[in-house]
């Protein structure tokens, strides 16, 4: 904790207690997306922050309706010549269960130590208490430097749908020069980190067809085709026990990280594979030519999530299933366009399927990969902001999962995208007793007034 | 229907009316065995069941209780110097659903042109009436030339445990010569058949565990192992995409058919493949060094029948599971050990765990296959009473599933064991509208006294 102590310290720390407010009061809202019982809570929520956006002072507060949860919107757009900021953050959360796990309420915030826990306490209501609360202190203090957007969704747990929709939709209205995803996480407490990069996306399943109706195995089994043991086929022929994939093609348009990008991520090598290895508790696979931060990062995968059909309750049903599916995601770097990806994917499973056997790929869903270039003026500034902040130099990372809003912010704002958060991978997000280390918080809160005022320094604006 | 016209005829045809109406109340009757709601109807059956034995002078008549539905127990054992014959069915159901989709009621049997359609008119409510009535047809007329046992259980549709354990405890009690399983069936209204084998099996689980806990596909796949794809890149190496399965060893012991079962099957092949195709309505598949008549009744088969584990809804969740199972069953033909066979499949499975995973077979269950020698006194005599009958060659037949029963009482009792029973594979066993075609339903009681006749015929007994 050697950070620089400055007048951003001071601008904050005078506005612990009435951020923390707002903070545990948004954590004792149960507003859990994606359960219906929940909605109620769910607009409790988004009403509470549409009044934290006019405790501001932000302008053009305001719920937009949609077909799923409500979105908010909020800006300020007074700063002539600057830099335009969409901040994007998420007032929903996930489910509890399992409910027996949590060793206190999820929805009544308690203070242990340095952690604060409850559901959605690094997941986000910490990263949109802080970018509000952020934006607010500068404004408030006169010396907000930026012009800012706000859009918050809350669905984010849950499809998210509307949003991709809404953008889509209204890029004048958004229309930014910095995007902020104020939903990413940290390395460490003291270690600053900046994603710049996701994966792409490819859902599908597939489905395979054999006999007109349920047969049973004894009479029919040798002759007839069964769906479950053709999409076992279908599925170890898509990758080799060691994780390379066999999709002809597949790899072709991976782009390799640029020098820099690899020279960032060396640095962080020892603490990724020592997490990666902790967390998953056994053996790390993959294809052997790649170190795993590159199997995570900058190479496809594919992974199988269920197979649906035949006999799963206990006991020792013999069925041959008339159909059966799978659901398969492959995820994609750049410069994979998920659409051909689809096609490839498609045409391997044609014709890996066996005798006896139709077999349909359905897409569930596409998504493009994400990239921001980490030079770009917008990562320099938050890389400065950060840096004052943490008093550390700042890792330059990409993530394995995918955000598809950040894409889409992206590619219809054009504009650079940053992801960054406060949340630590171990402070549980989506897992009981999820909690978040307040000085870290805070340091979030600061980080982000810091990020506004870096981007004032940029020049430019529309 | 040019069988000869006879005293059974005379012996039967005076009863139609008692046999007629005790089939139909007993089909009244809803024994549905796995649902535990109906567990007052499968006692109210085995009651009628008891009267019906009474009825029909029997003896010892009694209700054993068991840890599961009761079992039905009589006897008649005044014919010194004769075989003893114990007669085996059940009086138990399968549950209805999907209910929709029958056109009547499922317990309330109604008549249309030839048949009678109810739950249990073929399976096996039907060879119960029938093997009762014609023991008892031939006690009335003081002309049953054998001793009789019968043993009725109550669960063969949901586990048949109890009778297992009864059989293996009471040899002594349960001493026979010959025994009939009356829950067989028959290949057409003019085609006789016997079944003298049937396939063993061997049930499991094999469970794949992993990463210590549920992962995010974004985050850790390309590096954590998949329990899921491991199963299925186990179930794809347990057998080619053709049917040919590759377990070393797995086939060294198969006995191929003698030459005189070859002769009988040879007939049965052109009714065996029509069938075949139109009840699967797919290309058929399968190991092509066989015909498709000896891949059901003289080859091994390997079958999956369910994955568990992963995402199952519908919806795209992106997970890679700690952990996951498959159901897998292999069915064997003599001589295969189903102990020997378990440790094959064992010892294969480790073989196909890929890296990163641990795998375990568990044992769900091993049948012995069955197999009573088509040219026993037995057998021969059950012929020479179904030529009578139907005034037609028997086809004599191996049955590709698993009677286990058939298999305890003919190892337990060392009896010859003679499979028959007059339903139709197109009379909807197990499926919404079941019926039954009155005069082959006649026919089997006819049938069956002329077997007990035939028997009488036999020298010896204990």
């Amino acid at each position: 904790m050697t950070a620089i102590r400055d007048d951003i310290h001071t601008v904050i720390e005078g506005r612990h207690d009435a951020i923390l407010a707002d903070f545990q009061a948004l954590l004792r809202i149960p507003s859990i997306s994606a359960l219906p019982a929940h909605d109620p809570d769910t607009l409790r929520a988004a009403d509470y922050v549409l009044g934290m956006l006019r405790a501001a002072k932000l302008e053009h507060v305001r719920l937009i309706e949609t077909t799923g949860k409500p979105l908010l919107y909020a800006d300020w757009l007074h700063a002539p010549g600057k830099p335009t900021v969409l901040l994007y953050a998420h007032y929903d959360v996930q489910p509890v269960d399992p409910r027996s796990e949590w060793d206190s309420d999820p929805f009544d915030p308690i203070i242990q130590d340095d952690y604060i826990i409850a559901r959605g306490a690094c997941d986000d209501k910490n990263n949109l208490t802080a970018i509000i609360h952020a934006a607010g202190a500068l404004l408030a203090e006169g010396s907000l430097p930026v012009n800012v957007r706000f859009l918050i969704e809350g669905e984010e747990e849950s499809g998210g749908e509307v949003i991709e929709e809404y953008v889509q939709s209204h890029p004048k209205e958004l229309a930014s020069d910095i995007v902020v995803i104020a939903d990413g996480g940290i390395a460490g407490h003291d270690q600053p980190q900046l994603e710049y990069g996701c994966r792409g996306m490819v859902y599908v399943e597939i489905l395979a067809r054999g006999p007109k109706r349920d047969l049973h195995s004894g009479t029919y089994g040798g002759n007839a085709p069964n769906p479950l043991f053709a999409l076992a086929t279908i599925i170890a022929g898509l990758k080799k026990p060691d994780g390379t994939i066999t999709i002809p093609g597949l790899s072709k348009t991976v782009r390799p990280p640029s020098e820099m990008e690899w020279a960032n991520w060396r640095k962080q090598i020892p603490r990724f594979e020592e997490d990666m290895q902790a967390d998953t508790g056994t053996a790390l696979i993959g294809d052997p030519a790649q170190p795993p931060i590159m199997r995570a990062w900058a190479q496809p995968t594919m992974e199988v999530h269920g197979f649906v059909g035949g006999f799963q309750d206990d006991g020792s049903k013999t069925v041959i299933p008339a159909e059966a599916k799978v659901k398969v995601s492959l995820r994609l770097v750049p410069d994979q366009d998920p659409a051909k990806m689809l096609k490839l994917l498609q045409k391997r499973v044609a014709k890996l399927t066996p005798p006896g056997i139709t077999s349909e790929v359905v897409n569930l869903g596409l998504g493009m990969p994400f990239f921001t270039d980490p030079t770009s003026p917008a990562f320099t500034a938050s890389v400065r902001a950060l840096e004052a902040e943490f008093d550390k130099e700042v890792w330059l990372s990409r993530a394995g999962g995918s955000v598809p809003i950040a894409t889409t912010l992206q590619t219809v704002l054009k504009a650079d995208t940053v992801m960054v958060g406060f949340g630590l991978e171990s402070d549980g997000a989506h897992s009981p007793n999820e909690h978040t280390h307040l000085p870290t918080f805070f340091r979030g809160v600061r980080s982000f007034a810091r990020m506004l005022r870096a981007f004032g320094e940029i020049d430019g604006g529309r």
